[in-house]
């Protein structure tokens, strides 16, 4: 301990004559942001708003309680607001130079100081990780990102004594805390680690201790093995994709965009940026690109009502636009409608005011997962960008660590800003204390993981892996082959081991024709030996229309579909046996019908063959489920089974001009030619509409070609 | 016949004198919109827009054919196409005087006055009042008043011998087969009669037979018992409120809109517009405030996605436009986004781009039903109109005719955009052929019009008159009374003859308090001597969140709640018996949270008393109806009953922000002080809130003052 406080003072000492050197941007840029303060535009009317609500703020008495409360309690809050404050007044102070700004800061940060060196573990403190203010190290690694970030602003302001009354008091003994007293957090290749380093690196910078950005950089005993450097390396894949998906992607951002920035500002000779082939950017256009009508994909645990408005993306694109200068982010930015009080915000609110803007560039892509982009991908089809503008999401990835769901080959799809065919996402009301403290609920295991709660396909009622998440991430599927052109996108997969003895294999392709048809074709061939249910659900958004399988209602009583891995969830509404070629289901969903076709090929002819209507709500007393629904496509065969499925996007329906067009499904017909012709190099599917229009997708075996024609 | 033709030559010399008169416009009018066209503008685009409609359409060739198809059918829209086209290309002429558009008219009209005459009755006819053009005369009504238009805007371009042709072939016979052949709806005070005496006059008006305007406005005999004048004492209450509910008001616009302002620039001494108190005017204005968020209330029959934007209404506000001036008006015009090619409508495409809008006065009004406005009420109840605009929408009106429901005292709530509160509205899937061909499904019968799909009183299983509409049409409730101020809107009525032995009264009040809270005190007062069961329900639209009720879930299997009245419908999800004092379910809709407590008082203590869960979808194979849900407060007993409810909004849920503040319900007690102390007089409410504040409400029973206290 008391090495560390000699060293302390040397250290305070040293900052002492770097002033001028501001943590997140050039001197230039803070002239910049001064003057434009003073200005018209939108970076001054932020300002202004900012400054009216820390001066009304500043009216309270400064609260530093001791820490007391878990998670959303009230100690918890009170500490998460008095480091926004401290960040926003630090911002002001730099605008401004008026003292009473930084003033706040320090007085906010004397309580810290006196307090902090005696805290002991946090009273309510979490599993493996805990903090001393707060209950996890996760958070107090929050407090010190942002906090350092008003101390850097206002650091020129204090006197010596000052500064190292805060920085022994509170930011040294955190950071150590933070690193060499917490190595599992520090050196884990993790977005929890993401925090931790970012906090002691920019800590590093603000005090002057380059100690602590090298061992923040390459880890504790600075080899590389753990540290930012290799978190770059193994938490995105080459596309930038981040494992758990586009909503835990967006949460690990801001350590990552904000540490890189800080590199940037005061190292930039070590070219960040441009590290791993421009990584870091990469990482916050993915996010933007996971993303349909401003709302994150809801696929794993997400909470879906996120999306590329939250704070941490705001962060990223602000950042990603000073190092790119890319027009589309603006656009992006607007949607934000959140201008930042940096120097790279300045630029952002000032480019927006030249009306600078330009369409984001969303294009079908490929996302790899896994470090070197070759476990599985999400692959994301869109279409049809300037009117409707179709998202077909194919999702081969990995299982995602603890927040991946059961799967495998599972698909969303978009139109005209609805999410017509949806993953459910995270069973969890975000900060709901009536549910389960606003944590995950127990039907997000039990339920929203399973495969059942997904559109892809369930073998004898067991979820893919058998529900086993560290089996799942040890296998994942292969992308076969992906191919975008004007009229087509069209993407193949095959997981060959979620299950003991089933392999499948999936090929989905979004279709815009000249003729006007608009279409998604999916393929799901099923290779097995044995005898067994096979269970393909489509869970859609909207209200049923009509059927072509005469559903025996359940009338006066209906029950739960099934026992467990999820089944226990659903009511059975309706069921028919499939007599017909297509089972057809058609729906609407604001002014748009869709209608989902299903041809069974089997070279069994015991086929027996359902269609099931399901909503959710059994076993769920609680209300802790959305009543959403599903159709499912039931079998129940031994061998080799192809589901050949068709959605059509077709008609209209618009209420206030009174009129309807195009309410029924155009499809007259599906089929796999192939089968019929024995020819296995090529698979043949041929569909025809009532328009007289017929066409023909083949697909070669050797999943390397594709072709589709119309005839 | 003969006679007829005789007459008609004599007419159609004297129009010949008379070209310079125009149905809707006044010579300056069009000069007006002739100069508007060429300049730029809204009226510039609109026209600019519709004409290069018109002249696309002009590509292909005139299509007149043989009536032969239902509504909905192929022969239907195309003659609804082609009056559609006429009325558009008469505009165009007149705005442009290219004859080509004048030629276009005449050539359809041409092939009309070829075909009608020898046209039998439709081969579907339909019902009492078949059409020939059409399956119904209301159709060939709207053919009339649409074709008439065009035809007046052309016929100074056409020869006498082109105006004769048309004239004795399609106008004369129309109209007359319209009026003297048709006695029953011409004379009838319904807006079929409507349609029938605006599209008759409207003719007299452009062929120059002031007779037939005569008969128009006071029926076949001119006695005054039908016709327009009769239409406007009877089919709307002295405040303009339509019989049938705002979804047919709006429907019932068009003709009384368009044919005053045809009598308005023909015959501007009858003062159409201030007859009765200006009536007709009190009817469009009347239409748009029976509207939330720009979509109509949704009680009777409404299809639920009809709002202020729809066609009707664009002309009723044009109208009113021009005759009022209001400024508010120029708001609904601006959402409505629509331009009409009238000289009304430039004056309004003027005002709007001359950025005159005002907005809106939306005010807490009483509807009053009925022709002298005693038979019951809608009571509209508005609050913080600036911010999240909540409507309190209170049902005691009379029946409402065929299209009416059985909800006697029920009620809606809007708050912040969206419908917290609902009526399921119309069961009916307007023009899709699936669902019973578009027309009204039985379910609309069996359980869109029943009690039990309202938020009011439902005795022993039993709709309102037993579910009889014409013992329905002959009672309604009455209004005990209605006081709006600042922190308080409140209204109470009662029903006394929906049930033999029961008679309830309803005591509803919103309140937006000086301390912040926002809440409805709904008192439900049921006099009877007889043992029942009563059902009090509360459809909500959002997540439910928790209840103070423990409830016994049904976990593998679920029945509907009854068997019949609407009951059958129903699963019944949950139920739980009541044994605290207040009953409550809290619920999130967007961002908001609502929760609806109940305490039940009687004197009598053997109360047996459930709240149940309930979602619509039970007996309903083909899913006709949308499978929304509504808690149901139930007591089963003997005597008098007082359902005293609350619903408070409260917290807020920031999905983007993440964090969420006050989800849970604030109110600790709810009594009725003054059944403890047997004053009865004055009933005394009092509400208790966890914030420590408690507000008194005291109404007196003589039901003509109320005053509420804060303590
Ligand atoms: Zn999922
Ligand atoms: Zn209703």
């Amino acid at each position: 301990m008391k090495i560390t406080h000699i060293i302390l003072a040397l250290v305070s000492f040293a900052t002492f004559d770097c002033t001028a050197n501001n943590l997140l941007e050039t001197e230039q840029q803070v002239d910049a942001m001064q003057a434009a303060a003073n200005s018209s535009g939108s970076f001054a009317r932020e300002f202004q708003r900012r400054k009216a609500q820390v001066d009304l703020a500043m009216a309270e008495k400064i609260n530093v309680p001791l820490p007391a409360d878990a998670g959303g309690g009230y100690t918890h809050e009170v500490h998460k607001r008095n480091y926004a404050m401290m960040r926003d007044a630090g911002r002001l102070y730099m605008i401004t130079q008026d003292k009473k700004y930084a003033n706040l800061v320090r007085d906010i940060l004397f309580e810290y100081a006196d307090m902090y060196p005696t805290l002991p573990l946090h009273p309510k403190q979490k599993e493996q990780s805990p903090g001393k203010l707060f209950w996890q190290s996760l958070n107090e690694a929050m407090w010190l990102v942002y906090s350092i970030q008003g101390y850097d602003s206002v650091k020129s302001a204090l006197t010596q004594k000052e500064r190292e009354r805060i920085e022994n008091g509170v930011f040294i003994p955190m950071a150590t805390y933070l690193s060499d007293e917490s190595p599992e957090t520090f050196d884990k290749i993790h977005n929890h680690g993401t925090w931790a380093v970012a906090a002691v690196g920019m800590t590093g910078y603000v005090i002057d201790k380059p100690e602590w950005v090298e061992k923040s950089l390459y880890g504790l005993d600075k080899s590389g093995k753990g540290g930012f450097m290799r978190q770059l390396d193994e938490l995105f894949s080459p596309e930038g994709y981040y494992n758990e998906g586009p909503y835990y992607q967006r949460f690990a951002l801001l350590p990552f965009a904000l540490f890189a920035k800080a590199i940037d500002v005061n190292d930039p000779d070590r070219n960040i940026f441009e590290y791993r082939d421009g990584i870091l950017l990469k990482a916050i256009t993915t996010t933007i690109e996971l993303s349909y009508d401003g709302l994150f994909f809801g696929i794993n645990d997400a909470i879906k009502d996120k999306g590329i408005d939250t704070m941490e993306l705001v962060h990223g694109v602000t950042i990603a636009y000073n190092k790119t200068g890319e027009k589309g982010l603006l656009t992006i930015a607007k949607e934000q409608n959140q201008i930042l009080l940096t120097g790279d915000g300045l630029e952002v609110a000032n480019a927006l005011d030249e009306g600078l803007a330009k369409p984001y560039p969303f294009v079908s892509k490929v996302y790899g997962d896994g470090i070197k982009g070759d476990e599985g991908a999400l692959v994301v089809m869109r279409q049809n960008q300037a009117a409707d503008h179709q998202t077909l999401v194919f999702k081969a990835t990995s299982q995602g660590l603890g927040h991946g769901h059961f799967d495998k080959l599972n698909w969303l799809f978009f139109n005209d800003g609805e999410e017509v065919v949806y993953d459910y996402g995270a069973a969890r009301f975000l900060n709901i204390e009536a549910k389960y403290g606003g944590h995950y609920l127990f039907e997000n295991d039990a339920y929203a993981k399973q495969t059942i709660a997904h559109n892809t396909l369930i073998v004898d009622e067991t979820t893919h892996f058998k529900g086993n998440t560290k089996v799942g991430n040890q296998r994942h599927p292969e992308v076969l082959f992906s191919e975008f052109d004007e009229q087509m996108q069209i993407s193949s997969a095959i997981m060959k081991d979620a299950y003991d003895d089933v392999v499948f294999s999936r090929t989905q392709a979004l279709v815009n024709s000249d003729e006007g048809h608009v279409f998604i074709i999916d393929i799901l061939d099923v290779e097995t030996e044995g005898k067994h249910q096979l269970d393909l659900p489509v869970h859609f958004n909207g209200q049923f229309i009509e059927s072509s399988v005469a559903f025996t209602g359940k009338n006066k009583s209906q029950s739960a579909l099934g026992e467990k891995n999820g089944y226990q969830y659903l009511w059975l509404q309706a069921q028919g046996k499939v007599t017909d070629n297509l089972a057809k289901v058609t729906w609407l969903n604001k002014n748009t019908f869709y209608t989902h076709s299903t041809v069974i090929n089997s070279s069994n002819k015991q086929l027996d063959q359902e269609l099931l209507m399901v909503r959710i709500g059994a076993n769920d007393p609680n209300f802790n489920l959305i009543a959403k629904q599903a159709l499912i496509n039931r079998v129940n065969t031994a061998g080799n089974v192809q589901f050949l499925n068709m959605l059509e996007v077709h008609g209209e329906y618009n209420g206030s001009r009174e009129y309807t067009i195009d309410s029924g499904s155009q499809l007259s017909s599906l089929e796999n030619v192939s089968s019929q012709s024995n020819d296995d190099a090529i698979t043949l599917i041929k569909a025809t509409f009532e328009t007289g229009v017929t066409y023909l997708l083949a697909i070669a075996k050797d999943a390397t070609d594709k072709n589709a024609k119309t005839a």
